[in-house]
């Protein structure tokens, strides 16, 4: 190597994946900076503990955070300092600044965790609780009073600033090429609509590797079929409520499938508990109820009897789709008429059905059985051949574990390494922010295990459903779609344990892209 | 082997385990069965679903069971059939009949997942929802009238017959002698209370494998101080709170170990979430308000703030003792001062300190350290040596996959297979009602996993989580004390993979005696 001269190779070394983080999340208005310093709109600069720019109001207490944010308002929660009691109010703020704490506080810690931004520790500031607002050299900001912060500078200003988002352009897209080079593992992005798509695909990303369908039962009025579905007492009636939501379901699919022209895009079919689709308050209970035609009291039964101990091990993924096979059909049905209708437009699609929270074998194949019975029907009548996969997430230890048998059946594994960290840490990522950051800052975990992946306990499964389920099937593709698929240790980890892909949201593409290269990089300077 | 005559060994290889469960559940009195047919009282017989006898009320309604139930009243839900949204009231009931459905009807299986009594397919019974009530052989009992079922047998009765407890003596005892001869495992039980560790012993239990602790800060006036605990704002209120409820947890533990004298005791440190102990309803929130001479609006907002959304997965198990070692420390104290106590009154004390729902070691040495610091003071104020253990709960997949570092530390593993069940699927089983009975019913699952030992998926954690931990110490001390522990194939799968010991409730001693010398004897009839 020449001195002074750094080579490519190098270069794509030298870089932290994480520095990219910075330049991948909204920012402040540069140009709206400088006026508003010119105008003495500059508050202080505190720790820059989590990247991301936000407005909104002026709020002290967490629980008014809360319900202001539950009612849409863009808060800002401002505290001394967070404790575990807060999180509920950190949930709903937009951003979260402290006056006192440092880079591994408990609202820096938990704000990473939510992909939030945060300014920790802005030693200038004091907050009055009872006073409500809070001073800082000199300038009072009331409660209610709109701020804008800069998670990845620190800054604070008073106001609303406008925030830009952030391009992949000039030497950043060069470099990113470089990396591309050396890169041997995929990157994806999640992804669940046409325009986050677009956005994946500018920065990079080389398919879908998970596409909720959540939001296809929840948007504009088919919230109200949804709703009749479930709320409906026969299999007919199911039937009818689902045919309304199909035909939309096929335009939501069409639009992904054109933005992704020529790759890959992972479907996965409904996950959540159907209580989520339900309202609950009283007044939008008997609103429903109305609209329905059916008795209020009826319907709160119902919506009673749909309430779980514990939602997220509870009726849901692929357990809909087994007890009601009619919602599974509908999707499917959605997605190869989407598929032969893009083909016929001369757009190359390549869907890959995943089905959710599979245990056992048995779950899958009966849903698989059905997504193939559903597109071989779509093929005859559009008389076209799509090309496609089915497979599963593997998100449950047992999946993992049972990866030889499972891989008889699927054509692909996708790690959803959010909820396999939840059930092998038994740790609900709703309910940790009572104690994780404590565990964190008082160094019992290294990491927070839902940023980083625990590489012994849950990367050790995910080893392992690798080796299991390619002991059955050989040529079976693996990927991640957790969000550790953005997070460089992570992907690296994935690419040592041989992994087709990582996939990640948008905004993190760079970042896994970089992250992969290295990792392909130290495998060949340790072949040397 | 000589004709006709079967010899000890073969008489304990050819009884099915699971046909001395009707000889441990309590039964209808045969006397007063022979008298209430004398008098008519008799109505039908359907299919021993569920053992076990039942008294109560006819109740149709599962809402209303529900209702009911919650208010300590003893109800027997009666369904034509049941199905998935009748769960909560099942649950509720004390036992549950049906006209229609089989052994392996949704009323079946769900009852014996609960191990609560039930006669199933009934067909000889009328249901009438709309005039509430059912008529039978020309017999017609209305809503609220009282009936008993023995579900060992399927008979039903109009009235309350009285029911006796089962009792090993004579030659099921001689038989339960020769089991334990061929037998290598041990066979402990599961007791929270001096009755039930009688209980157990008396069934020949070895030890207790897992006291739980919940009750001992549920019961009488010392509820009152645990809330005082939980709503505590400093350490200090926190301890005085705390070591009001010392004594009487003392108190506890030295019933415990008198009545086990000579045999281990293994106790769990404190493990529900705290919000198990505080109530729920305005009324009660008002009343503790006023108790604790604090402001209810106050009470009521901690009481929000410590609601979970997943608490299975939540702030529970030695999370707690790590956010608040105070608890952990009382708890020790309490043990070893009950501990020094029965020892200086010639009782001989064996306890096992056991820390649940651990993921990482470095959960067990923060805790451990603290256990055995308590254990130092307590031996140096009574002057006397105490023989303990430290070790944990396996119960969550990380812990046994990280069995070998955990082992370290551990001095014993207990794995407890209904949380690692739960976890190991995804699946809660407060939430599994409403589709794993249809799961079975359809063969998707062989059986029930709370119910029968899930080999593939749990098993597999255990029998890896055995490996690693004695990878690391040879001689750790390994069982089992969830609800497999009574269960034939589950027993026999613990005998295989090498555990020390299963333990199980009370009633069930008897069959994992037999199962295990099964095992053993299986194991010498390969050897040969």
């Amino acid at each position: 190597m020449r001195e002074g001269v750094i080579d490519q190779q190098t270069a794509v070394q030298r870089v932290e994946p994480a520095a990219l983080d910075q330049l991948l999340h909204p920012m402040v208005d540069e140009g709206a900076k400088a006026k508003a310093r010119s105008l003495g709109e500059y508050l202080t600069t505190g720790l820059p503990a989590s990247p991301g720019a936000a407005t909104g109001r002026v709020v002290f207490d967490p629980d008014e955070a809360e319900l202001r944010g539950r009612d849409g308002e863009q808060v800002i929660l401002v505290r001394t300092e967070t404790a575990p009691e807060d999180f509920h109010g950190m949930v709903a703020a937009q951003a979260i600044l402290t006056a006192r704490g440092g880079m591994t506080s408990h609202a820096a810690v938990v704000a990473r965790g939510m992909g939030k931004p945060c300014v920790a520790g802005a030693g200038a500031l004091r907050v009055d609780y009872k006073a409500q607002e809070l001073s800082v050299n000199g300038r009072t900001i009331k409660h209610g009073d709109y701020i804008t912060l800069d998670g990845g500078t620190g800054e604070v200003f008073a106001g609303r600033l406008p925030t830009v988002e952030p391009k992949l352009t000039g030497d950043f897209a060069t470099f990113m090429e470089w990396a591309d080079t050396h890169r041997t593992m995929g990157v994806r992005a999640n992804a669940d609509t046409p325009h986050d798509a677009k956005v994946a695909r500018t920065f990079g990303a080389q398919g879908i590797g998970l596409c909720r369908t959540e939001h296809m039962f929840f948007e504009g009025d088919r919230i109200d079929a949804v709703r009749e579905m479930i709320v409906a007492e026969t299999l007919e009636e199911r039937r009818a409520a689902l045919a309304k939501v199909e035909p939309l379901q096929q335009g939501d699919f069409e639009g992904i499938f054109e933005a992704m022209d020529g790759l890959p895009v992972t479907i996965r079919t409904l996950d959540p508990p159907l209580h989520e689709f339900l309202p609950h308050g009283e007044a939008e209970i008997e609103d429903l109820a109305k609209k329905m035609g059916i008795d209020p009291a009826k319907l709160k039964t119902k919506i009673e009897s749909l309430r779980e101990a514990n939602p997220m091990l509870g009726f849901r993924g692929c357990r809909l789709g087994i007890i009601y096979p009619e919602i599974t059909e509908m999707q499917a049905r959605a997605i190869f008429k989407a598929a032969a209708a893009c083909q016929q437009k001369g757009i190359k699609v390549l869907p890959e059905v995943m089905i959710p929270l599979v245990g056992d074998v048995t779950e899958l194949s009966a849903q698989a059985e059905l997504v193939r019975r559903v597109a071989d029907e779509v093929m005859k009548q559009s008389d076209q051949q799509i090309e496609y996969l089915v497979g599963t997430m593997i998100e449950l230890p047992r999946a993992a574990l049972t990866a030889n048998k499972i891989a008889e059946v699927a054509e692909f594994f996708s790690f959803g390494t959010n909820d396999l960290t939840q059930t092998t840490f038994g740790m609900s990522r709703d309910d940790a922010g009572r104690f994780l950051p404590l565990y964190v800052e008082r160094k019992l975990l290294k990491d927070d295990p839902f940023q980083v992946l625990d590489q012994e306990g849950v990367g050790e499964l995910v080893r392992m459903g690798t080796e299991r389920g390619r002991s059955t099937r050989a040529n079976l593709k693996v990927g991640i779609c957790g969000e550790h698929g953005g997070e460089p240790s992570s992907v690296m980890f994935c690419h040592r344990v041989g992994l087709n892909y990582v996939s990640c949201s948008p905004y993190r593409v760079p970042i896994a892209r970089l992250s992969a290269a290295q990792a392909a990089l130290g495998d060949s300077s340790r072949d040397k």
